[in-house]
């Protein structure tokens, strides 16, 4: 049984506690035509209305003067620190051990970036202000800091440590970079607005394809003059497009149809964790997620997990647990991101299909 | 009059010398939704069939082992030049005054790859092997030749001694990199196959969206190696996008619709250059197209030629004249791609026109 037969099976189901419901290209294209109206001009090289009134939307959201869409998170959060180490003339920049920049990008911001990494916290938890103001004995030009942060099962800072760090930062002359790839769970847990929270931050990256169903892209906010500094950056690095409206509209749909919707898929979240962690050898974590993604580790006999468990996807049409992004001898590690396919059940319906799915695979799962 | 009111009346016409027919946002989107076939699947970070099958089409056409999708040329082929220096352990490259690189990407070559340019020939001619070995005083990585050599009217160099440089470069252990933008045209120029063309370089870069109409996208072509290089630097750059589908889907319909008709492009652009020679004050460069584009010099009152021309289009719906990319005291400056746009009117309509067009301007030419 292969992890990627797994996946395939995953991803095909309709009915799933973790992604948005599937969409074939076809419907997708089709789906996006019909959402765009019969004089909507060609976006040209980053320019014209179609892309900066989506620009200016999500700034005003953020409660931030600009914003520029970008093809990829990658491409846009080291330039973000790339504009910071320029003003600041220091290489220097602390980012998390478990940050995409870090853990995903063969080093980029080093080998094509040139800045330097300073380690920040410890990374299986959320870095706190001593591990800012140790990061600090080098000339800091940024802090990378990611709400909520992916690796670790979505966690967040309690509010009143974000607000003591983001001031702290200040003081110090030091910019605050958000990675907020899923910045839009926060709102739900923090009780706080999306400029709220942004306002902590001098730039912001979000993303549109996760939590919002765009089919790629991304965008960095802030203030007018690091927006046209990001600007002459994206065409240095191959970023400004010629066209780049199907992802604007993909994006611009997906927001109008997803963020709503997060404060619920938050609730749908810690409901699912809870009925998760009932299952012999499942454990969440965190074990009440803070927004709507977790991990988990299920403790079992993998390939017998992922034989029987594919068989139970096809037999029943629901998929439950995600295919593992790491594997142990006596472990599976998943990662769970409730999005629209969980609206096709109930909660007593997935409640049941969970006690089924327990005892189903209950000679594979260690107690 | 304002040169945006002039381009967009002349990108809405129809009929048109210079360009493929305009096409709508939601037209397109529902064009490429039909050429979609049911079961085709989401490619994913640069993975699955869709992008990967069409990555070996364009490489089987061009003669080589491998290709990769990349979202833009300027993220492209510094690229290039970026794996050829580091094989090479030196940062030195050489390159045309005129290239794409040196000229329109805020010189991410030497900021951003931090590889070092050296002088290849003269600003208005085509490099000649003597200009190779003039920069290759410096300790040479690769030479980026560009063929049709775009800001020089679509001029080549003659196939021998395009033949003898790629000998040359070989035997000094250079590599050749092509700025294939518009290689599309060629063929019918050298009378040879994309294949014998690009055989004379170790790595070529190509485009969808001008000669094919894509929406935007290039790719970058060579032995599985050097691909295999890029696709590292295409992650690092931020390149890797999530999903490519729209833009490979508009590159694939694109190819399939356009490049059998460029030989036949490449004699109407011959045939409108001696067309628009006639008319007073005009004279294309070069005299006769090498490709199926050229430039011209209009010597005219610019200001009373724009908008005079402007209402010409609106009256009559047909476009001749592309907005200038340069304008002096007494002349513009423009250039003519022919596409699809050309085939609404026969040659001899083409003619009255072009001639009615003369006789309406007149008071704004100078002889």
């Amino acid at each position: 049984m292969s992890v990627d037969q797994y996946r395939a099976t995953f991803r095909g189901c309709p009915i799933n506690a973790s992604r948005h419901e599937p969409e074939s290209i076809k419907a997708t294209l089709q789906r996006l035509a019909d959402a765009t109206g019969d004089d909507e001009q060609i976006d040209n090289y980053g320019s014209g209305e179609l892309i900066e009134s989506f620009e200016r939307e999500v700034a005003a959201l953020l409660g931030k003067e600009a914003a520029i869409f970008m093809p990829s998170g990658t491409m846009a959060q080291p330039m973000a620190l790339r504009i910071w180490a320029d003003l600041a003339r220091t290489d220097y920049v602390a980012l998390h051990a478990t940050n995409h920049v870090a853990l995903h990008e063969h080093n980029s911001y080093q080998v094509l970036w040139q800045l330097k990494g300073c380690e920040l916290g410890e990374s299986h938890r959320v870095p706190l202000l001593d591990d800012l103001k140790a990061a600090a004995r080098d000339p800091l030009a940024a802090v990378l800091l990611e709400l909520p942060m992916r690796e670790i099962g979505g966690q967040l800072p309690p509010w009143d440590e974000l607000v003591r760090q983001s001031g702290w930062a200040r003081a110090q002359g030091i910019k605050l970079h958000m990675d907020g790839a899923r910045l839009w769970q926060c709102p739900a847990a923090y009780g706080k607005s999306l400029a709220d929270i942004a306002a902590l931050f001098d730039s912001v990256y979000v993303s549109f394809y996760k939590d919002l169903g765009g089919i790629a892209g991304a965008m960095l906010v802030g203030d007018a003059d690091f927006i046209a500094r990001a600007k002459v950056w994206q065409r240095r690095v191959g970023g400004t497009l010629y066209a780049l409206y199907p992802y604007v509209i993909a994006a611009r749909e997906g927001l109008a149809r997803h963020l709503q919707a997060l404060p619920e898929r938050r609730q749908q979240a810690r409901w699912l964790a809870e009925q998760l962690n009932q299952l012999p050898g499942v454990s969440t974590w965190p074990k009440i997620p803070h927004t709507n993604m977790f991990r988990m580790r299920i403790r079992c006999q993998p390939e017998a997990f992922l034989v029987k468990g594919e068989r139970w996807m096809q037999q029943h049409n629901i998929a439950l647990i995600p295919p593992p992004y790491r594997t142990d001898d006596d472990a599976l590690h998943c990662e769970i991101n409730v999005g629209d396919a969980f609206d096709f059940l109930e909660k007593d319906e997935w409640a049941t299909w969970i006690q089924q799915f327990g005892k189903d695979m209950a000679d594979t799962l260690s107690a």
